[in-house]
């Protein structure tokens, strides 16, 4: 069953969850899906709604212009989404493909809801990895003397390509403010250790020096500052005295992957809620 | 803040949470949290409300009462309890203690809100752990030729506590199906194996002749047929070629305190709704 | 460091890892790593040696000449192999790729030392994935009345190829016990279950169907008795409530995928070996 | 069987783990169990071998004795204990019970294999929890301005209670630098966060504001460095957007208790060797 998908977050009052599925109710639509959510300590409500779309008479456009005022007396932002339509997804990738593999392959089988126009790239390494997948790959080279020319070409590549998500598997280039504020809760990275363990360069290396007894994967939408934006998921596995730095670099590879792929398909099915530097996800 | 809590299950219908919501919404009830699951492959309804009690003008009672032709119409089965009517758990144990001592301590530190007016034992040697908490045992011996006589006297002993929920913490008997009929849905289990692997005696020494790579333990309602009752919690743990099934007892023994004091807690705060010999939980 | 690998299990008795390790620094070897386990109960020792392949005067093959009268007089099974010769693997699947994906992307990186002469399907669905990795795929159907014929035809590309080990990336397809006996110890198979629950079909359903809380999968050789075999590593992941048989399906694919590679990885290293029914592994 | 544990580390060279086997081989020694690690980036070898004591002619004594010209030969920091002679941890506690309990429970149960032979803490709590199990408690108050006597006053508590090994079980309490080199590796702290994820005070708070999805415990050897020293287990569990700081320190707690009790049992079975600020942990 197709869904329409209403997301919505609003400060909190007596009444709100009435409110909303008295709004769907009348207007004929089925609610296969409901998640809430109040941060008493915010004061703070948030909401997903899946509706059957076949069940709404004036389809989710319809849906859309009717909850409008709703949303304005609320103060609450909101989207509302036609499953049908989806999201086109851009991914940025360097020389290390295990994510990029791990993502077109979920792609593939259905996992991951989204169109992939385009793959771009600072090196050659992964063109064919995207190529047989039929997929665009664009190798815009990032010199350390001419980042901006080079991030100006990739924003225009983003929005030529209609991104709606931007997905960092790897990138390891740090994204400019500006592109940054440019698709706000819309990039998400894969930073490969235990956030807030590990900002910056090296973490397997210095999780090594450290001699923790686990190490793992953090995804996480990107804001300015880095490695500082809402943690989306996280992924550990345990680390033991034998394990080199090269060991702990093959077993967070598997963390890197699956916080990376849960994360992008949360966010891909409107699961993900941002507020205050932190995410509400309705995990499914 | 004091909630009361709305649980309730019913066929599926259209605007359900819109009819619930609005029932508290208008009785001026403050939704604290709100959980539905819709199963759309039994078409079924399941729902958790918890609302402050403050904002309730005629209390928990009152809610009860006004809810029970909506209950009917709905053709649901539904609680509302007001938390601070605690329910009284009696503790049943044989001879191992950790689960009994787990149990206590964490209702000690305020983790299960119930009162546990008894603890009941085949035999003595847990009196200790559960008089030094000021809690009353009774040893009732179940002899292979006397076992009628000790469960009637066992279920006297439940009804004269008032025993709202019987909780087998590696209590060593089966049983009867007339006491598990009496206890419906209220009687919680902790079984020391990852069901439905190893039902029956011995499971970690035939978790080690099988050369398992992890053990668990499960917690679940105990119905009339040995092991098959509804799962609420699973727990494992990683186990090795060098753990012999001394080692792996031990090991478990950490899944089972952890599985059986989430179920039970679960239960206590009213998560758990069981339905087709499965259960949703409502997790927190 | 290229390693020579001995491998070893014998009847316990006094002095034999002093004998092994004056074996090996009799002949210059120098040990990068040294595993050893006792089975008292067993009664049975097991052990692996990695060798720096360099420090060894007459190379491993003296070495396996050395050994032999040792490895006799001691009623060892044993194994020595020079690291620097890669196992020849086959893979044999049907439809679902995410397995043969996730084994051939471990493979392009390094993870997995083997070689892969050849995949094996009875369906053609997933030529593609191979043969874009330059590794020959060959369609061999097997006909519900002709199945004799089929695993014939197999059993001669698996000799055709030189298949050290064979590994069962969600075949469909039983093998006959004649052809398990061909490759005691080097057929490895993943099974979509916490085995032992769920053998057999239908795994997923079937948990569902039971309401487990956590479903697995379990990486094990392949012997006479379906899903009986050693077992050589498992996984689990949680399941909810709200997961229907395609969300367990999905989360899953993710635990085959790990306890495949694991396991696949374990064997190609040297690190499992086999008494009893049971696998003692040495991780890295 | 009690064993005798000869535990070693010591530059790395050709031939080590024959000369030791050899050794215990040569007084009759029957090996229980060995473990070795050489750590190949650092040029160090570890090792911890278990030896059958009734197969000592000499006993624990002698070897001890014929041990010492080849530890110094080696250069070797080495113990060989007899588990005969049970370690004495003394266990240091604030307000906070749930530690201190699982620590009792484990010990009555056999788990922890020392004796305990009293507990201190700055406050007058948990006496009853000590006492009730025959343990002495000495409350001994850590006033702001009079820290030197206090710690002064528990150094002489330590001395007289003959301690091997002090257990920081939430002490609430930062041990001046004088205390910590009196009880080299000999210390053990909990500390309430996945290090190096918030160090210091209030980490559960701090997560919770950080939006982490994961929150874990730390069991480590004390140095002077708060919060910098070995870390020898850490466990980690699942944290959602509805846990309330107050929920993470209930989950949080599970985590403490289980990482805790991994790290001291680690120890008491001398399967733990430090070097270079981090450990090897021979696990069991």
């Amino acid at each position: 069953m197709p869904a329409t998908l209403l997301k919505l977050a609003c400060p909190d009052r007596v009444g709100l969850l009435a409110r909303l599925t008295d709004f769907v109710a009348t207007r004929g639509g089925n609610l296969l899906e409901v998640h809430q959510f109040t941060d008493s300590l915010a004061g703070w409500f948030f909401a997903r709604l899946a509706i059957d779309s076949a069940t709404l008479g004036a389809g989710s456009a319809g849906l859309q212009r009717d909850f409008a005022p709703v949303g304005e007396e609320l103060r609450a932002e909101w989207t509302i989404r036609d499953e049908a339509h989806k999201p086109r997804a851009v991914i940025l990738v360097s020389k290390l493909g295990h994510c990029l593999a791990d993502l077109l392959w979920r792609w593939r089988s259905g996992e991951l809801p989204a169109e992939i126009p385009l793959v771009i790239s600072n090196h050659e390494d992964l063109r064919g990895m995207a190529e047989r997948e039929g997929i665009e790959f664009r190798h815009i080279a990032v010199p350390a003397q001419q980042k901006d020319a080079a991030f100006a070409e990739i924003q225009r590549a983003l929005d030529d390509a209609g991104a709606d998500l931007v997905v960092l598997a790897r990138y390891m280039q740090i994204l400019p403010g500006s592109l940054c504020a440019r698709f706000p809760g819309r990039i998400i990275n894969i930073h490969h250790s235990f956030l807030p363990s590990f900002t910056g360069a090296n973490p397997y290396q210095r999780a090594y020096d450290r001699g923790v007894k686990l190490i793992g994967a953090t995804c996480h939408y990107v804001t300015g500052d880095l490695d500082e934006g809402p943690i989306i998921e996280q992924e550990v596995i345990r680390a033991e005295h034998f394990h080199s730095p090269a060991d702990l670099l093959r077993l967070g590879r598997d963390c890197e992957r699956l916080a990376l792929a849960r994360g992008v398909r949360y966010h891909l099915h409107n699961r993900v809620l941002i507020h205050g530097g932190k995410t509400i996800v309705f995990r499914d």
